[in-house]
């Protein structure tokens, strides 16, 4: 959900209300559970950029995100002040959760939007960690810091201090044309995304862990991960860009799509990709961007340090 | 989702077509499943009271729902001329087959709204059976014609012929007040629904399938299934009507609420029990319907008795 802050509701103690209310709701404490389980229930909060320039406009998270190609935004459904992710394994705990959290900002905050979304059924990718097909049946989200030293380096931030351990997230709701895809061959599908439907391995071979060989070429010359492939615009070495953890969701109503996340501790780290991507990106031609916006997701928080308490002060 | 047709699109052709497209997309064979395993994909297609009347104004299905208080619903939520209900275990499954059955139907039908939906965790009933909770916390749909002797006295239409084996299906699309529910204690949220909470079991005791003893009073003489409790209102004996089998799906944006569905051979087992509900029954208060319709629910299809060939000739 996005909402916005009320003008001149003061942000930290509704940050650390908020902050309460999901250490309860987490712990199963919370009556407004009304007996559900809250299960695995995880709830991300962000601020957006008009908040966090309300404390210096240098800091990460402190820049709108621009325009790009493809886009039919209406004006609610671009930026906000407040990210709320609210995921769960049981799907009724998630509107149950909403509920509770807005009741307990009350009137300081104004929705936006909301959008529910699913992880599509898991592919194994490799080391137990596994990756969901998207409604094109493509697997979604194979590359990206998996590992320890690639989410220190790319994934959060490390300073300044008010924003360490924090990451910046980039949510992107976009429609795709499934009728115009499907009426694609295989082969051809899998010419757009640079992968092999079944199996999410490279057209350039190896496992679907393999990274794309974007320089292998079949005998007479063509690549085998076609220069307009998403796998080839998208792709981190070629775009000179680190990795973004992007966990995206499958969205029904009011039109299918595909709602994008991604989370990276440099904003360019997506602007540059969807850059790269917007020149020449043959997956884009499926897709219209709905909504877009961005966040600086605050770091964890317990009793003694009330969520978002070293950011606002 | 609800459809209108358009103007003097044959009906006969357009079902024809659409249980083909059924036949293929559950038999995972259409490649507009872009790879995706349909599992349990089950699709169900009903059609309004408009298109019923066409053949034949004396048949099960040809009334409009009439209206019913603490309705909110926009002109485009009432009524319809078709129902499709796509369900499957696989949640991506639905909206690539909503898709599909769009593009096969063509400029044939309109959309006039979608709502996806869960079922939550299941509750354990009887023999095997099990029903989920809402977001109330409640589990929903105990009570139900789920022998075969009752499914054939109250779920399925056995004449006239060219509906026999179908069933009448009423669909209430309604915004659930969260906030407002949580604040009563457990024991106010159990009075409203007459049952308790965390296992189902009704306030006059027994187990989660027994019926509510409605008679059962307390040594001081009040119902220990009040007056205006659910279980009571919405009682197929008490309000002097057959079995309706309930399948609710709980739903989130653009608000949280329940798909409420009921199936029964007889519309007015669910016009006389909301009437009874009308007047006086608790949940009510929590509930605003926005969406409204009834469909007859087709029978069955093969290759050679085509979707709804039996009704439209």
């Amino acid at each position: 959900m996005v909402a916005d802050l009320v003008d001149a509701a003061p942000v930290r103690p509704l940050l650390a209300e908020l902050g309460e209310a999901i250490r309860t709701l987490t712990a199963g404490t919370d009556a407004r559970l009304m007996g559900l389980e809250p299960g695995d229930l995880t709830v991300t909060i962000g601020v957006g950029p008009r908040l966090v320039r309300t404390v210096d406009p240098a800091l990460p998270g402190a820049k709108d995100l621009p325009r790009f190609s493809r886009e039919q935004i209406a004006s609610r459904a671009r930026g906000g002040d407040l990210l709320i992710q609210i995921c769960a394994d049981d799907a009724l705990v998630v509107p149950v959760v909403a509920a509770a959290l807005l009741e307990r900002a009350g009137d300081r905050i104004q929705e936006r939007w909301r959008q529910s979304g699913v992880r599509g059924a898991n592919v194994p990718v490799d080391r137990g960690r596994a990756a969901p097909r998207n409604l094109f049946g493509f697997v979604d989200g194979i590359v990206g810091p998996h590992t320890r030293a690639e989410q220190e380096r790319d994934l959060w931030l490390s300073r300044p201090a008010p924003v360490a351990d924090g990451t910046l997230a980039v949510l992107r709701r976009m429609e795709l044309d499934l009728p115009r895809f499907a009426k694609l061959s295989v082969a051809e599908q899998e010419a757009v995304f640079g992968r092999h439907r079944a199996t999410g391995v490279p057209l350039s071979g190896g496992t679907i862990a393999s990274g794309p060989d974007l320089g292998a070429k079949t005998p007479d010359g063509r690549y085998l991960v076609p220069a307009d492939a998403h796998a080839r615009r998208a792709h981190a070495t070629a775009v000179g860009v680190g990795l973004m953890l992007r966990r995206s969701y499958s969205t029904d109503g009011p039109a299918p799509g595909l709602l994008f996340m991604s989370f990276q501790n440099d904003i360019r780290t997506f602007t540059s990709t969807l850059t790269s991507m917007d020149n020449s990106d043959a997956l884009l031609e499926y897709t219209t961007t709905t909504a877009s916006a961005t966040f600086l997701v605050l770091p964890g928080f317990d009793e003694r340090h009330p969520l978002g308490s070293r950011l606002f002060r």
